[in-house]
């Protein structure tokens, strides 16, 4: 099996890249092929043989996506995306930016028949494990349509990628009762509750960490205001609380108490960690993982999409897709 | 000044809405006018000579608002907002359906001239002190214009209630950069760039405790997402935070030590605690409390209230936007 993993476009360097493909060949067979620069990442090799295809070019996150992966044909992404079309690889591991690797993945890799846009999750944590919330920022201006198309989605990737049985799908709305919400929200929850999927209605973002829903539908826009606050809320949390226990001597003496408990439950809050998502709705497997990921997260997200690859996912979901179009 | 109270409708019933009022009665002169059933407030009144206005029904959260408030004539909210437009009070405090307020709100008290919708606002705290955030769940399908009128009211109610010179607008969006969003943001941004208003740009929802921005605008569902996604996230740490400290005898102690400091931390994250929001864009001063608003929330919110009709926010307002519709 052929991996492309994309040695630029992360925050940390090509080093914590390498660093963390090489963990993974260590733990499972797989073939990596490095995109990047030969001069830059051969120094970095550890001694291992690993192939090189030169890439040179960066697509950057303040860049126009769609323009840029028509510019830049010399850049990573968009080489990794040529060679995954020409079936010259199983599938391509990237940090870069997700805007670039979306319209990467619909204009070179192509979309799934049956979907209308990619989309992208996070696996948000809770009690219980975590959830698929998905879109969280490919698509702008969604349509009903294609929220239906992301639970199909988030669906077939759980019940694959982690045995969960019919997943219980629900739409993040401004209130639980049916009719609640804006006319995307309103017209997604009728297309959803007559579909065949396990849908359990809408859920208020008060309850996001309950874990009552496997699959959390959203459009990109409000699922990415609903990400970042979250980001937001977390980093707020932590500075308060360190200035809170820096306050007096007795807090100081309760703080060192308490650091590894600390240091735990941030982790766990770090929806990060995981190291890796799909876009889903591509013809073929593109994981994308977060730009500051070290060696670790990309270690977990190889594994992942090797995982991805051997379950046949894709083909999976365009069988369910298709099913689901010929019962119209 | 006579100040309507909506005994009704508070999730800790009548006893901590009156205790607020006889507080605030205590603080600052004004004439409180009780909204609820006489037998049931008039014992809880601790001697206090407070006028009693007959209202037996409630409006429900679950309620379908503009059904409700044509249904039930004998509100509190209803009877509230009747008394409001015909003249024979000055300002209204309510705990009760946000739905149900903006409905009598628009279809009794009636909107401002110059403005589409009333919008609803919360205080978000920041290190520096807090923004107003708004809307956060009136508007559903909101308009690029709503959004500028939004920006309109967030800025004199500033300017005016808490003397911040040019307040700073920013719109909540998923980049920083001009021309990303949504159709409606990117609309909105292009409205907000060419207003005399001083807005600074787009702002992302992982920068939302920054303090960059005094009014932070956004679509009534997207804020209502990201402050119920702050709720979430608060809650969930909580208990994460809780767990971790309870998990051995060291980090018993640990906790024991900093209890004071945490309590305190928690409660500056309390955006509620600010008592309550007025309901801006109506021709009459509307305050909304907090559902669980307890004694001292009620205080604040009348106190705020009482500030906002001697500060005439309303006349300004109204003033404000006819200039900007003249200059067009």
């Amino acid at each position: 099996m052929k991996i492309l993993i994309d040695a630029l476009g992360s925050d940390k360097g090509a080093k914590e890249i390498i660093k963390g493909t090489i963990k993974a060949m260590k733990e499972v067979e797989f073939t990596p092929i490095l995109l990047g620069e030969e001069k830059v990442l051969a120094p970095l090799l550890e001694g291992e043989a690993i192939e090189i295809i030169e890439a040179s070019e960066v697509i950057e996150n303040n860049e126009e996506p769609t323009l840029a992966v028509r510019r830049k044909k010399n850049s990573s992404i968009v080489v990794g995306s040529r060679l995954l079309k020409e079936d010259l690889a199983d599938g391509m591991f990237s940090c870069g930016s997700t805007g670039g690797l979306l319209a990467s993945g619909l204009f070179i890799v192509g979309r799934l028949k049956g979907v209308d846009r990619a989309s992208i999750s996070i696996a948000l944590p809770n009690p219980k494990g975590h959830s698929l919330v998905m879109d969280v920022g490919a698509n702008m201006d969604s349509k009903p349509e294609m929220l239906l198309q992301f639970a199909y989605m988030g669906s077939v990737y759980l019940e694959l990628m982690e045995e969960r049985e019919r997943p219980k799908v629900a739409l993040l709305n401004v209130g639980i009762e049916e009719g609640k919400g804006n006319f995307l929200t309103k017209e997604a929850y009728k297309l959803l509750k007559s579909s065949d999927l396990n849908f359990i209605g809408n859920i208020e973002a008060r309850d996001l960490f309950k874990g009552e829903a496997d699959v959390i539908i959203t459009d990109g826009f409000s699922g990415n205001v609903s990400l970042k606050t979250i980001e937001a809320t977390v980093k707020f949390i932590s500075e308060e609380l360190r200035e809170a226990l820096m306050s007096s001597f007795k807090s100081k003496i309760g703080a060192l108490l308490i650091k590894d408990e600390l240091k735990n439950m941030m982790k766990k809050l770090d929806y990060r960690a995981v190291g890796g998502a799909p876009l889903l709705g591509l013809k073929k497997p593109l994981f994308k993982g977060h730009g500051s990921s070290d060696s670790l997260a990309v270690y977990n997200g190889i594994l992942r999409l090797i995982d991805f690859i051997e379950k046949d996912v894709i083909e999976k979901l365009e069988e369910r897709l298709s099913e689901v179009e010929d019962a119209r």
